[in-house]
């Protein structure tokens, strides 16, 4: 039963010449990398159906309010719409002066000049420029030596250099060994400094080398092993900015990201929610989130997530996955009993407390910091929920404050329903729900009035005015308060006995402006225990009438 | 423009006493672990509408043909439909010899005791009793010191201990000190031991230790390091069975997983595709796919992936991310030229020299070997795709090999549409453009027969019988061959002048028995190359007829 012919895979990947895994050493990153968005280019090339030129310029808008200072726009010279929408980009004044526009080209003479002609009016650019350096490309695909590819690329490179010069320009360079990651790592680097060398980078005018997991192959501590020889054998490394370009094929993007980064890398090229070729590339939301949630700014601003999300969906027609870390919709989403219960007693404690940092249980970051309500967001209500969830959604929304035994009958009876009924309930339905099953209930006993004065010693006496089954009846009440003479009148008018009788009421304050909410439960000689609750803008009607609900509950599962 | 309000937030996981980080001079996993399926456990209360009864079954099944050998099915003491669903597994012998059914339970003693009325009838089991360590839970949600959590682990394991010696039965054991990542990890080892020294495993009856990255707080190599003190400082460590049930909030469930085995564990809970609380678990899929993808028998069957992806679409109601590893929609496709081009390159090499290793340039697996199509699955056309693309497609799915600088002019042909029309082209679609561009053009010349016969001196003689703008004319034809003699007709009885002509022919193996497709391109004097392609039963006819098709294209754009 073995899932596939296992005999004809191999690691098609190479270990450096010296293995440094001395960067494990250092938990998480404590700084930002410098962010470059290639969502326009590998994302847009990824697309069922790529983005139109409006489409384009919108998504381009929204990576400059996140906080991207490097945005690659595409392939200028390879595509009307590329050149088009640089074009507009330029010819709008869309590029902020901090925000330098990156741009793809091959290195063949007539190719970069078009490249050039697209620029033309913008202050920084980042050219970049790539071949393909990996065994199978070599040997399949174009079918030279060693030797031979690494020509290419100082071609291109010296290229890139002389005719920029011509053009008078002061471009920045960038130059990627495609396919990396089935490099022979020491080639690798052989041929990035091949290029470095003749780019001569200076302090001023850093050349970018961006090392792609164009095919994930390795394990993530192998790729930032990798990274780590690239970082310390590149020649002239302190005007070399190290770039990573994480795809995601065995679901490891992220972690190639970050261990990469503590291996020597300076930058990302990334795409928000991971979007690109096939299983995509690096998700950039994921890997500044997570800095964010070890306290390190990362210097991009998802504080309006759904806006965000939102945009993304509309115009690239894809979807953000359900449970995509920090962005899908489902992330912060609990439904289990427990684990609402520990949510909420969190919050609460939270509240409370006023600590420092947020410790939530079940929660890495508070949804709102990005834009999620807990309404909604969090608390999620079906059959696999508890009283705790129904409770603190109950609570949130309405300002509903049961005592703790109502929270574990109304939690039963609200799973129930979904079990039921097979669905998640929305806190509309629940508190359908919770109002039908306890509020103001009238049959049998409908109260219709009272009127109990004060006697000399303190006592409460007077009337109580019902409907029992729609027949009106008048029945004295005498007791130590209004709620006691008309529990008193009632137990011997029914004759019925119940005791323990628990009580609670507050004022609604949402919602409302001035009603309260009574609520009582009386357990029976059997030891059932019936709810009710009663909400009346006054306070001893809400309580009479919470009464009267849970009698009548009682009289109903007797009758 | 911060992200947030970073100084909210801080680390909240513990580094181990001791720091060893040697796991990462492996490079990968080299066997396959022992797999726990929790997607009827996890996964289903993660899901907006849980499973039904029998969809659990269903699920349940597919997971015993995928091959997994332990299972969780929930929690029968805790829920109506996880009771009734144990009890089909048992009472339907659903449950293989070699499957062990896992299940939760809180250790009270009625709870227990439902366990194992649930699980009556079963040889084997693994009961598990877990709590939670965390610094957040013992404070927030318990507010019990480290000696009272401790206490409640003991007490759980020593009850769980008694009541199963007092049934007579063997079941195995599996404690989690859940929300593991968020407890001080020396604390974490302490009660594990505490739990251990309850229970005495043997070789023969082991004991699961089992620590879940409930939030994932950490980077990978931290959560390694963590499971590697664990390995080394829990007692009886022979006779553990160490496991993780990574969570997977940073996007690195995966990493922690194949991390934390390189550390010492042995056994790893997880899900199908990710599913589970939040942004889920870690999915086992990918695991196991990454574990093939380096020659390694995953013990896991994949091969036919879209049949489990569409099972688990269906019954979960969940959606699987169309960029999810190994299983997604997009993984394997395909849009951009030059990728197109790379994997068709490729698949030519692999199929001339048959090497023992996949190696084909983007695809990191064969897609075949999990029972996807090339078809369909990989090369995909839209207005980012080119020539090799477009061309594999026609080749693959009718047969169609063009010469290849028609190739470059069909590519075009095919983006401007796509462009145009701004969507995906089906290969159907293709064919047709393909069809309507250059076979068989009938205006404003079309063929009706033609008649050579070859002379003494082998050339040959005869009349071609046309219409010309729907009137029909004969006209004598001469040259050294048919085709020849039809092109000298032609041009002098037209007038026109080209050169270059190029030509080739194949028999039509795909969609057809005995048809010949004949394609022919002619340069003008402005060296602009018209295209035109004959499909006929008799090859000199299609050739004709390409002929033909190739000068009409040329009439009709000087027209």
């Amino acid at each position: 039963m073995s899932a596939m012919n296992i005999e004809k895979y191999t690691k098609n990947y190479f270990m450096p010449p010296t293995v440094d895994m001395s960067w494990a050493l250092q938990e998480h990153p404590t700084k930002a990398p410098t962010w470059c968005s290639v969502d326009l280019r590998d994302g847009n090339q990824a697309l069922v159906i790529p983005m139109s030129l409006d489409e384009k310029i919108e998504f381009y808008k929204m990576l400059v309010k996140v906080g991207f200072k490097e945005i690659e726009v595409g392939f200028p010279a390879a595509s009307e719409t590329e050149y088009a929408f640089l074009r507009t980009l330029i010819e709008k004044e869309l590029i902020p002066d901090d925000v330098t526009i990156q741009v793809l080209t091959q290195a063949r003479e007539h190719i970069i000049k078009k490249t050039f002609e697209a620029l033309d009016g913008v202050n920084n650019a980042i050219v970049h420029v790539y071949n393909s350096t990996s065994v199978p490309q070599r040997e399949q695909v174009f079918k030279k030596s060693k030797a031979d590819i690494k020509k290419i690329a100082q071609n291109g490179a010296l290229m890139l250099k002389d005719l920029t010069e011509q053009a008078g320009k002061n471009y920045r360079f960038e130059y990627s060994p495609e396919s990396f990651t089935g490099t022979e790592v020491d080639y690798a680097c052989e041929v990035c400094n091949a290029v470095l060398d003749i780019w001569q980078p200076t302090a001023q005018r850093k050349a970018i080398i961006n090392l792609p997991s164009t095919v994930q192959m390795s394990m993530p501590h192998v790729y930032a092993a990798q990274i780590a020889y690239m970082s310390q054998n590149l020649i002239n490394r302190d005007n070399v900015i190290l770039s990573l370009h994480p795809h995601n094929d065995r679901g490891t993007g992220v972690a190639d990201s970050e261990m990469g980064l503590l291996a020597g890398a300076d930058r990302i090229e990334g795409t928000l929610f991971g979007n690109g070729e096939r299983t995509g590339n690096a998700d950039i939301v994921t890997i500044a989130m997570n800095m964010a949630a070890l306290g390190v700014d990362p210097k991009l601003n998802f504080s309006n997530m759904n806006e965000i999300v939102d945009l993304y969906q509309r115009v690239t027609r894809m979807h953000v996955y359900e449970r995509q870390p920090y962005s899908g919709s489902l992330v912060f989403a609990a439904f289990s009993g427990s684990h609402q219960d520990a949510i909420a007693k969190g919050m609460k404690w939270r509240e409370e407390k006023k600590p420092q940092y947020w410790t939530v249980p079940y929660l890495l970051i508070d949804p709102q910091d990005i834009g999620r309500q807990y309404d909604g967001d969090v608390i999620r209500i079906n059959s696999q929920s508890g009283k705790g969830g129904v409770a603190y959604v109950m609570e949130q929304k309405y300002g509903l404050d049961m005592p703790n035994k109502m929270r574990e009958d109304f939690g039963y009876c609200v799973k129930n329903v979904s079990d039921h009924q097979h669905k998640e309930l929305m806190p509309d339905e629940i508190y359908k729900i919770f109002h039908d099953t306890y509020v103001n209930i009238e049959t049998p006993l409908r109260l219709i009035d009272f009127n109990l004065d004060k006697t000399a010693d303190g006592m409460r006496k007077g009337h109580l005015h019902l409907a029992i089954n729609n027949k009106e009846k008048q029945i004295p009440a005498y007791g130590n308060g209004r709620l006691d003479a008309v529990n008193n009148a009632l137990q011997k008018e029914l004759n019925i006995k119940y005791n323990n009788l628990v009580y609670s009421e507050h004022a609604m304050e949402i919602g409302s402006t001035s009603r309260a909410m009574a609520y009582i439960g009386i357990t029976d000689e059997k030891d059932n225990t019936y709810w009710g609750a009663g909400m009346d803008t006054d306070i001893i009607t809400a309580s009479v009438l919470a009464l009267i609900s849970a009698i009548n509950k009682k009289l109903n599962n007797t009758l």
